[in-house]
Formats: structure tokens, C-alpha cells, sequence
């Protein structure tokens, strides 16, 4: 019998574990490796960061995950690098060596080479991200109630959220209602509803990714509930607790980076065109042009796909890509030789949340907005958490936090602690 | 009209928070004063450790619970010092008057003179600490699979209780199921089964403050479960990852220290005697001698009740004392002007569990032990905890837990980024 073959897979998010979870051959084992202990389903971070969810509601071991699967080493580890002519990941202690690898690693923060601005701003890829935004924020207020200066006092009640896709606007409005509505009735000193919540965006319009009428909805949504907008306005500079804008300086306590990403400085190392992203190039089917065993999946992927469309970097883009690759590996190893199909991306329409109740939702030519929006977003969410006890948990604290306006994991831990 | 009396409580825990709950009178106002920004359940925080429940399940905003309280402020900060001449508190930013002052600020770790023994082992009072163990025994059993030296690898799967009160049998009993029982479907290079609790106590018994007949049962269900138990034995020296007990040096990545407590340091700027756990004595009725207007209670009170019983350091105390001083008060401002009563101690039993379906409860002559016992234990934790979100979450994770022998909250971040 011939030794297995092994399969590398670098990256636990919605890529690699899927690919990990639908493939499956008696001839081959897989190793998954990503630096976190847990799959993280990241479309609802920026609740955990506003305290309406729990860490563990939205995050679920890798090695939970796929503890059935005896055919499947998960490894929490950092790939060092990887040698795509040797066919070795080298990991913290010890190297790996693949027939196949499939790279999955996803986006980081980027900060369009202004790195200083890093350690002034919070990203929201991680956990550990979106615990210090609820800390700050949430601790931030605290302070204000807690002293009498009043320019002082409005600083820490100013967050400032850079960049309006998706994240930035769920982000702005969530945080709009938390310190305009929901501390309303807790604070004494503090006027809550004085709080600024500023979103910072380059182009003309939120949600650029969306059709004209859903931004101007998103838009229309997001000032309603009090959230300051600042279109066609490049950042110019950021300091501590300060940002500088349009040649306007704002002192803000919170200052949270949602504005670019870049490819995981890893996928660097793979031979092949990288854009200005970091992501990629790959043939038609998710492969690296020379190195049919190399895969490139997810974000990371730079692809316009058979049907002429650049393939984006979102959650059900990766999983399809993730199934195209598990599916083109097993025929392989069953030693069906048809040429490799294509991958072709199926648009099942986007939707982002702008707060309680509402929502902009686009189906190809389907647009729709509001209170259908926002339940079709609930439902999608909660069908594709990974777990039945995940869904069982958002589901109560939903539930709890729309008919009590309580989002009820408002705990922080004191920052000076840490 | 008068101006109202103004009432100081230092703490949110158990003694802190039953007083404000319980004290209300239309000519008093109330500030109380916590370092964090949340009323913590303690009891259960040996299951946020253990990666059983979510920070958010057993904790909840002070602000939040006194919401409705107009006349209750509630302000996250640290008193800095304390002036009964005076009657101020210097707070962070300002100094308050108080007419009548609540001190109940609890216990902090203490490691009988050896303070370096901090920095290396974790204690278990607050979230923080319960985050830092989870990722600590975590992480080391991810680091184990991710390497092969034997010696290491044991060093990772070991992890030292120091002191079996009922923190330290609850955690080892804790870690005992999640490392051998829970982690060995989920690994695949290393044993789970092989893991060491060790759990260290200087006394001849764990549990010494139940009676020898429950003791006895507890050492044996924690033997059963795989524990190794240390009597008698007193810890000689802690360095980093290796602590030496009765001669024998252990090599340990996870250390938890539950084995002594001392009164917060800011009870001694209290006039009085101290005893050599810093705990105050108090009068009959909890107020300090001299001053009548001050009162301490809780953990940090050395009292003797009014029927000889001395009063011990646990929540069902604090509660029961916060309730006797508020109606001292509510007595005092009514102007009824009769003698203060003594406060006297009802014992409502006590109870441990030492994993599933096991615990130790006594009642006055009652005592039991098994799965009735841990029956009960699970309705009285659920009963004591505040707020009915977190009362289902708990009691959804538990149901999860015990059908699927899978704690759901297993999730941590990686520690490098901290």
C-alpha cells in the first residue's frame, strides 16, 4: 500500500475549513494549521466588540470542529515559511512536508503604509481585537462618568471608525446605539446621547460594493441614528487619541481601523504575480501557475473566474472555493484524469445590518432594505454559525437584546490589568 | 428640605451590591465604587477558567443592574485612601463626603510573605485571571501537539492547584475532566489521558472547613477522577513553570494559586484591629468601634455573631450582612430611634462540586454527596445568579455541557498578541 498522500492547509477560516470538512480520501491525511486555537466567524466580531455577543458564541475550536475526523491533524502553529520547489512548511518546531497545499491564510490590517497608525487604532480580524474595542469604548465611558473636565469628558465619549464597507458601517451603528440608546439610562453625570460616533470614509458613498440606492439607504439609516459622516475624506494623520481629517483635527479616546486590508505577508513567499494587495495571482482553478499543487483560496485569491468575474473577498467566496479545490483533490486521487474545471462564483448576494431593524440586503436584481432586510440577516447569520450550540446562544442573546435594548455582554475586564 | 444624606459603598461584590439593592430611603443617595465595571459571580469563575462558560454568563455590568436606581451612582474607579476624621474617599479624580461609609471590598490573593510566587502562578478572583488560565492550560496542550520531546511535553500537560478549599477541589476537578476526558477526542499526537492535576494542600484533608465525612468523599471522587492529591504538604518554592513541594521539584506550565486570601490593602487605613489576614474586627452590628457611621462587611469583617458563631468569609454571609446594615440605616434616617441590633449569622450550608454529577452538600446535620448533592448545586447557582440572560445562558451552556461532555467556551486568544 502506498504511503498517504498528506495535504497541508494553512488557515482555519472559511476557506481552509471548508475545504478541510468536504474533502475527504482514504488515500490521504491533512494537517490544518492557523495561529488561533479557533474558527472564527468573523461577519459577527463587531458585535463581540460592542458587547451584544460572548467571545465563545462566535468562535469554536478548529480541533472541536473536526474531532471526528481521524484522518485530520490540527496543529495551532504559525507557518514560518514555506518552499513551494522542497514542497515543506517549516512551522515553530518542526517542518512539514506536503504533496498538496492548499493556502488559505486570509487578509490582515493594512495601513496603506502609514504603520505608526497601527498601534493608535483597533483592527477588528481578531478576538483579541474586538475584546480591547469593547474595552476601550466601554472603559472610555466609565472615565467620563467618572471626572468633571468637559473637553476631556467628550473626547472619551468620541469614537471615530475609519472606513465604510461592510464592517465599518455594522460598526458605526452598533456603536451608535450602544452609547446613544442603551447607556441612556445607566449613566448619571454623562449625557450619553452627547457622544460622537464619526465614520471616516475616501469615497463619495458608504458601502461602495453595494448598487447606489442601497448606500444612500445605509446612509440615510446610519444618520438617523445620530452617526456623523464624513465622505470623500482621506485620512491624513493619526496620533494618540487624535485623528486628523479633511485638515480636522478630532481628539477621540477610540479610534478603530477598518479601512484596508492586505494579504497575509506570508502568501509573499509564493511564486507567482502579487497585486498591490498582497493577494495572488491563480489559474482557473484555484492553482499556482507551474505548481498544480499549490492552492491559493479565499481573500487571498487574486481570480477573475470562468464566468469573467473578479471573485471577491467574502465569507462565501472562500467556501466554494474551498469545496472547488476538495472536490478537484478527491477526483485526483481517484485517478479520474479529466482536465481540472474551473472555478466558477456564485453571487448569492451581500447584506449588512445598519442597527436594530435595519438592514440593505442585494439578490442580483433584488434590493431590499429595512425590517425584511435585517430578519433576513439574522436568519442567514444564525444558519451559517458553525455549531448547534453557537446558534442556540446568538439566537438567546438576540432575542434578549431586541425586546429588553440590552446587548448583555457589556463586561471588560480593567485595562490596566492587562 | 435638607440635604440628602450621602451613602459611600466601596465594592460591588456580594456584601456591596445587596446593601445598595436593599437600601432605599427617599432622604439618602448612594455612590458605590467598584475597579471594574462589573458585579462578578465568583462562585462559577473556576468554570470561565475551565473553559465551561463565557465571561458574559457570570458577570454584569454594576450600572446596568442598578439602572433603575435614580438614586444610586455608580462610578468604576479605585478608592485611593480613606479619612474617617474627615469622612472622605479620594477617589481618582475627586475626593467624595460621605455621611455613612460601606466598606466591602473583599479579599485579594495573598502568598504568605513569598510575593515573587505572584508572577508565576495565576490566582482566581477575577475575570481577568479566569481568561489567563484558560489560555495558559489551552495553549499549553496546543504546544504539546505541536512538538515531540517527551519531557517537554509532560512539563505542558501538567498543571498545579496550590490549596484544596472549595476553589482549588472545584478547579482540580474541573481540569481533571477537560485534560483527560474532554481533550482525548480532540488530540491526536499526545495522550490527554497522561495530563496531571496536582492539586497541593498543607492541611491533612481537603475541604478542611466540612466535616471529615465529606472531606473524605470529595478525596475520594477527585482520586476517582484521576487527581493527584499532596496533603499535608507545604509548597517550599515557586519558580517560572516549576514549583517545589515537599522536596520534589514539579515541572508544571500551569500553576493556580487558591490557597490564601487577605483583606484589599485599603482596609488598613481603616482605624481598628486587624488580624493577620488584614480583616477588620467590627461591632456587634458591623460598624467600626468609634464609628458608628462606617461599616465593614463581608469577607474583609473579623466578627463573632451574636450567637458566638465566628462569621465566615463567604457570599452567603456578605449578602445577609449588606441586608443588615441597609435596614440599620433605614432604621437610623426614619429616626426610630431604638438600639442598633447585632447581626447574626444564618448558615445555609455549603456546597462543592468536584466534576459532573459529583459534589459534597451539608446542612446543619444534613450532609450529602453524588449526584443529588450536585443536583442541588447546580439549582442554587442558578438561583444566585443575577439577572435571568445570564441564568439561561448558564443553564443552556450546563445542558450543553452535560449531554454532549463538551464545555462550549473552549476559545481563547493567542498569548503572544496580548
Amino acid at each position: 500500500m502506498p504511503e498517504k498522500k498528506h495535504i497541508v492547509v494553512l488557515g482555519a477560516g472559511f476557506g481552509g475549513l471548508t475545504f478541510t470538512q468536504k474533502f475527504r480520501h482514504s488515500n490521504a491525511r491533512i494537517t490544518i494549521i492557523d495561529r488561533q486555537n479557533h474558527h472564527l466567524f468573523q461577519p459577527l466580531l463587531y458585535q463581540v466588540a460592542t458587547g451584544g455577543l460572548a467571545m465563545p458564541d462566535i468562535a469554536e475550536p478548529v480541533r472541536t470542529i473536526l474531532s471526528r475526523r481521524e484522518d485530520v491533524q490540527v496543529l495551532m502553529d504559525s507557518a514560518q515559511s514555506i518552499d513551494t520547489e522542497k514542497k515543506t512548511v517549516e512551522l515553530s518546531h518542526q517542518t512539514l512536508h506536503y504533496d498538496y497545499l492548499v493556502v488559505a491564510l486570509g487578509m490582515v490590517n493594512s495601513y496603506f503604509g502609514n504603520d505608526a497608525w497601527a498601534q493608535h487604532t483597533i483592527g477588528l480580524k481578531s478576538l483579541n481585537e474586538a475584546r480591547r474595542i469593547r474595552q476601550r469604548v466601554l472603559n472610555a465611558f466609565e472615565q467620563a462618568e467618572a471626572l468633571h473636565d468637559p473637553s476631556e469628558r467628550q473626547r472619551l465619549m468620541t469614537v471615530v471608525v475609519v472606513g465604510a464597507g461592510p464592517t465599518g458601517v455594522e460598526m458605526a451603528g452598533a456603536l451608535s446605539e450602544l452609547t446613544k440608546r442603551v447607556f441612556k439610562k445607566d449613566f448619571r453625570s454623562i449625557k450619553p446621547e452627547q457622544s460622537r460616533i464619526i465614520l471616516v470614509e475616501a469615497a463619495d458613498r458608504v458601502l461602495t460594493m453595494y448598487s447606489e440606492a442601497s448606500s444612500a439607504k445605509a446612509q440615510k439609516s446610519l444618520e438617523r441614528m445620530g452617526v456623523e459622516l464624513k465622505l470623500n475624506q482621506a485620512v491624513e494623520d493619526i496620533s494618540e487619541a487624535c485623528i486628523t481629517v479633511g485638515g480636522e483635527r478630532i481628539e477621540a479616546e477610540s479610534i478603530i481601523w477598518t479601512a484596508g486590508v492586505q494579504a497575509n505577508p506570508l502568501v509573499n513567499q509564493l511564486p507567482g504575480d502579487h497585486n498591490r494587495k498582497g493577494q495572488i495571482a491563480t489559474e482557473p482553478d484555484c492553482s499556482l501557475r507551474g505548481h498544480p499543487e499549490v492552492f491559493a483560496i479565499g481573500d487571498i485569491a487574486d481570480l477573475v473566474d470562468c464566468k469573467g468575474v473578479r471573485v471577491p473577498g467574502v465569507s462565501p467566496a472562500a467556501m466554494q472555493m474551498g469545496r472547488h479545490v476538495a472536490r478537484i483533490l478527491e477526483d485526483e486521487l481517484n485517478e479520474k484524469s479529466k482536465a481540472r474545471p474551473p472555478f466558477a462564483y456564485l453571487d448569492k448576494g451581500s447584506m449588512a445590518t445598519i442597527g436594530r431593524s435595519s438592514a440593505v440586503a442585494e439578490f442580483g436584481k433584488f434590493q431590499f432594505s429595512g425590517f425584511p432586510a435585517w430578519f433576513l440577516w439574522l436568519a442567514v447569520h444564525l444558519v451559517f454559525l458553525i455549531g448547534f450550540r453557537n446558534r442556540l446562544a446568538v439566537l438567546i442573546q438576540w432575542m434578549y437584546a431586541y425586546t429588553k435594548y440590552r446587548p448583555g455582554a457589556r463586561v471588560f475586564e480593567k485595562p490596566t490589568q492587562n
